[in-house]
């Protein structure tokens, strides 16, 4: 099942994607689910509800893809834990060893940008990097779970950019907190994936990053260094995670700070997410403050 | 003005400190404020109406500081800031160079417990370590906040433990996150305390921690390296800073880390936080999943 969260009549709802379209699923199933995290959470009986209230769309409930306006898939999350140099190319390739144990810093809410939003270039660097990034969605809640159950609390993935504002994220000693919590450079959506769709734990999958249309990241979900059953129950030793969590696994080579010359987003740049079977998410680059 | 959050009958309210004594502001004042970062966010004019609806205590709505159920005073912070580092002597403790910026990380809401709560030692580790804080708490929304206003911004002051769990917090690679971000170890609260009723940028302030009434810390605000004005002017241009936002300033020296041997924090142990004019801390170390 693939779910969306949109904005229609000036509320945020729940988008069920049928047939390249998109159901209103406040209009077609009026006491149904509020929210994703609430589909996320409810598990495969939730789903099977809504696939039968889904079967005959309704006029009213159908919203074209193009004339959709996205918000991220999970407006609000509780935590966005993020993993660095998780690939090791990507790793090798900024000058960093090869981590032993999984690098996590995090993502507060205001640099979320959803699916054909505007990723803004702030005006106090001109270094703003892309990172395609696997994005992995809690849907259950559990403290110290094992490895060989963690798949059990996914509720689902997404495409997400970890954009990057590099100068930013070596100014404040050794945390990469500043460059990676710029307003609205995390680009999330277009949907999330649940995990009967996908191969086990999303690998292998490919993963690219197109800007402009040029492709600068092409790898695969395979190539985690951790993966996503390994993240689920590392971190889950350290604090609860709760429905909605996003665990953002790590991004590829292939990013601009590790080019020469470094060919930063700018203004009007189109910055493309790719993951095989997710979606793709795309951003506009603006001037931001 | 003293505000704090508490439950009462199953519901967090809005405490104000009057005289040594909670008022339950959902019953001295049932159509006021319904939380604290409402209060912060509405400035002097709510403040205004709130004193002066509090003038004649009414009997339902006054809890003792006995019987009083603690809440962290903003129960869900949009994001919690942490300054590392930022006191000379305390970097100099942990053998850090003295920044030249701040260093910031961050916490998420599952690690606060509040005033008279529990703080876990983690199954994982018994390197649990106290760091009494300043926390400053964001009254008024704002990007890119010149120096000069910055204290403008700035809604209230509170108590804080940035409780840190030391191996984890070097084991993820140079990113501090895991160390704080256990369960129940961010202590917050009691109450907070406008502005007005502190010097300016509240320093100088003499900051302490005792560990079963052995002083620990014994500093003050003064010191910091980066003082209030400072962070959140620097926070700014980041990200837009949000009304229920924290900022912890960072830690005096004095930690267990740096002394020997490691008194490490321990189930029964009893840690309290004290700033002067803002209060004292309480938490009772358990033993944690």
């Amino acid at each position: 099942m693939r779910l969306c969260t949109i904005q229609r009549d000036g509320k945020a709802v729940v988008g069920v994607k049928v047939d390249g379209q998109i159901l209103d699923l406040s209009k077609q199933m009026p006491r149904g689910p509020k929210s994703v995290v609430e589909i996320l959470a409810g598990g495969k009986s939730v789903r099977d509800a809504i696939a039968k209230a889904c079967a005959k769309p309704k006029a009213g409930a159908v919203v074209s893809e193009k004339s959709a306006k996205y918000l991220p898939p999970i407006p609000a999350p509780g935590k966005i834990l993020c993993i660095g140099l998780n690939y090791r190319k990507h790793a090798e390739e900024t000058g960093s060893p090869i981590p032993d144990y999984p690098v996590v810093f995090c993502r507060f809410n205001n640099t979320l940008t959803p699916h054909n939003g505007k990723m803004p270039r702030s005006s106090h660097s001109d270094q703003l990097d892309w990172e395609a990034e696997l994005a992995v969605i809690i849907g259950r809640k559990g403290r110290n779970i094992a490895k060989e159950r963690a798949l059990g609390y996914v509720g689902g993935y997404a495409c997400f950019n970890d954009g990057s504002v590099r100068d930013w994220q070596r100014k404040s000693g050794t945390q990469f907190t500043l460059g990676k919590n710029f307003d609205g450079t995390g680009g999330f959506g277009p949907d999330i994936v649940t995990p009967d769709e996908l191969p086990k734990g999303a690998a292998p999958l490919r993963i690219m990053t197109r800007v402009n249309g040029e492709t600068m990241q092409d790898s695969d979900t395979g190539d985690l260094i951790f993966d996503v059953a390994t993240l689920v129950s590392e971190l889950s030793k350290v604090m609860t995670l709760e429905p909605g969590d996003v665990i953002i696994t790590g991004t590829p080579s292939g990013v601009a700070m590790a080019r020469k010359p470094q060919p930063w987003l700018k203004p009007g740049d189109v910055c493309e997410v790719e993951i095989e079977n997710i979606g793709v998410l795309r951003n506009v680059i603006t001037q931001g403050a």
